[in-house]
């Protein structure tokens, strides 16, 4: 059997099963970071991620230096999904032959500007080559810091919870749409503005402290939306031990994402709920303190947040309300960088 | 200009120039490991190496289950190239397509036994395409930890320091040679056990321990030999500022290298002084102390240890000494995985 008929988290799962642990070690494989007690005055926050050629991203469409902001990007998405603040990071990069240095350097550049502007620090690496003429790569590994207990994890959600999002999800996949087919007629101030979301992601850092700050009884689970609304939700849901129902008539579609949505005949809802690759945070209120968390981040001037559901029992699962009160199962298919289709 | 065109040390020099640092950054990009002062009692260190298939490896000569060993053994081995202790990894894979599960299931069959074997709990990881159906590759994070002036660096020899290695150097280059040129008439005992080094090397945390409880005022420089012994003493040498002098006739050759150089009319010194992937220790003591390491050493039941040189002026450069009192310079001719030739 092929590691391919697995998805990702499968695959982890299977293969991570029954690892050993020590107390010290409060969060360990299956949330956005590893949380670790070594005795400081903060926990430890740790997490890697990658960005492979012809998988994550083509530099036909993007630029070396594009590419470098991401990679460190979505690892620092990570440090915001734990509510946590990012400090050291470790670069690897495989490099395949023939290589342009230019690019290496424009890669290391956009590195240095994503972490300057995360207040990160790189301290370490490594090159190896790739063994062929392909397959660029990045492998991230990001060190955070975060108070001791305020860690906000993927399993606290609670039924009555509502379920809220930063920003606008969906954007991230609209823009990489209209890169993939840019022959319909798109209106190009909103087209350029897609696509920038989709190469240049904001990490929701100073959200993710927001949250953190109000700590994990009033904000109950955290994720950010790498693998999609749907995906990420489900995996709230799963660690949690609760279902979840989504309101249509509540998500947040951007005038971009409609404009685009119009121009090339998609549903916009398709983006929303299954485009990947937001960085967006998704995250779960106790009942009763949505308007302490709206006032706070009003407050701070922070990203829009929008309440778009509710949590339910598990054994309702994920679903969909629309406006006239009609409810369907909601299906999960997030954009899986494992099993998918490659991208080149 | 291709990448390639630089070495790997180069290129990182390159890409890493003038990188911020703050002063919790006790040791950044340049040694085995970062070192962190995060505020806890004892001092994190940090690394992360790659092993790519094709480059590293081949599934044609090593199990998965020999591979997983190894990418984390090599890992392990930086830790103890700065005294410490591992304690926590992550795991990043790249998958090519069709990949067997079983491939995966030995790579993490072998790095659950290494880690055990070294008391390393495995926390996070990532697994990823690699956009074709080639370079499965394995990127480890290793985070250990050490007692705060305990850290050996590769920055403190001094002139006048002895050069001392553990084990057999070239034991690994050996077992490589006889892998890629098996049609020699090899002594069968002698082949096994220099393949199984090569294999499955054994990273020298125990010995790496005793010289961090000697100290740096006693160890002033210490190093793993993964490019080789005469490319790691030249990085000794760099960040030291001094030069060194190697006794041809003190360096240590196991029985099995005599008898694989033998067979193959091969010149043993060449893989004792330039072959890579030994993760034996390399380390300079400070003049006086020799007979202080060699009998901490010998109570604690540790490697073998035996003095093959004397750290010299800087401008003496790096030099070997013949039984004859005849001296040369010794070139370094590392193995580079970044710019040598495909092993696959």
């Amino acid at each position: 059997m092929s590691a391919q008929s697995w998805s990702e988290f499968e695959l982890i799962a299977r293969l991570t099963a029954g690892l050993p642990s020590r107390e010290e070690v409060m969060v360990g494989v299956g949330d956005d970071c590893a949380v670790l007690d070594v005795g400081g005055r903060r926990l430890l926050l740790l997490t890697c991620d990658s960005q492979v050629e012809g998988v994550h991203f083509t530099l036909r469409t993007s630029s070396p230096e594009e590419v470098g902001h991401k990679a460190l990007a979505i690892n620092l998405s990570d440090i915001a999904a734990m509510g946590g603040e990012p400090r050291y990071a470790l670069v690897s990069l495989h490099v395949p032959r023939g290589c342009p240095l230019e690019v290496l350097e424009g890669l290391y550049a956009g590195l240095r500007e994503e972490a300057a502007a995360a207040q990160t620090l790189i301290i370490g690496g490594n090159v190896s080559g790739t063994g062929g003429t392909e397959g660029l790569a990045l492998d991230i590994t990001l060190l955070g810091e975060i108070e001791r207990g305020r860690v906000l994890t993927r399993a606290g959600a609670h039924v009555g919870d509502t379920i809220f999002v930063t920003g606008w999800p969906g954007e991230s996949a609209a823009g990489l749409y209209s890169l993939l087919y840019p022959d319909y007629p798109y209106p190009p101030t909103a087209c350029e503005r897609l696509r920038s979301v989709h190469r240049l992601p904001r990490p929701r850092l100073a959200e993710g402290r927001l949250l953190s700050e109000l700590g994990p009884q009033i904000v109950t689970a955290l994720i950010d939306v790498s693998d999609g609304l749907s995906g990420d939700l489900a995996h709230i849901c799963e660690r949690s031990g609760v279902g979840a129902c989504l309101e249509v008539g509540h998500l947040p579609l951007s005038p971009e994402l409609r404009a685009l949505a119009a121009a090339s005949g998609r549903d916009p809802l398709t983006w929303v709920l299954h485009g990947g690759e937001d960085y967006e945070l998704l995250f779960t209120v106790a009942a009763g303190y949505e308007a302490t968390v709206q006032a706070r981040f009003a407050a701070a001037g922070a990203a829009p947040i929008t309440p778009i559901g509710q949590i339910t029992e598990a054994a309702r699962g994920l679903r969909l309300r629309w406006p006239d009160g009609h409810e369907e199962p909601l299906a999960v298919r997030s954009w899986d960088h494992f099993t998918s289709p490659s991208r080149d």
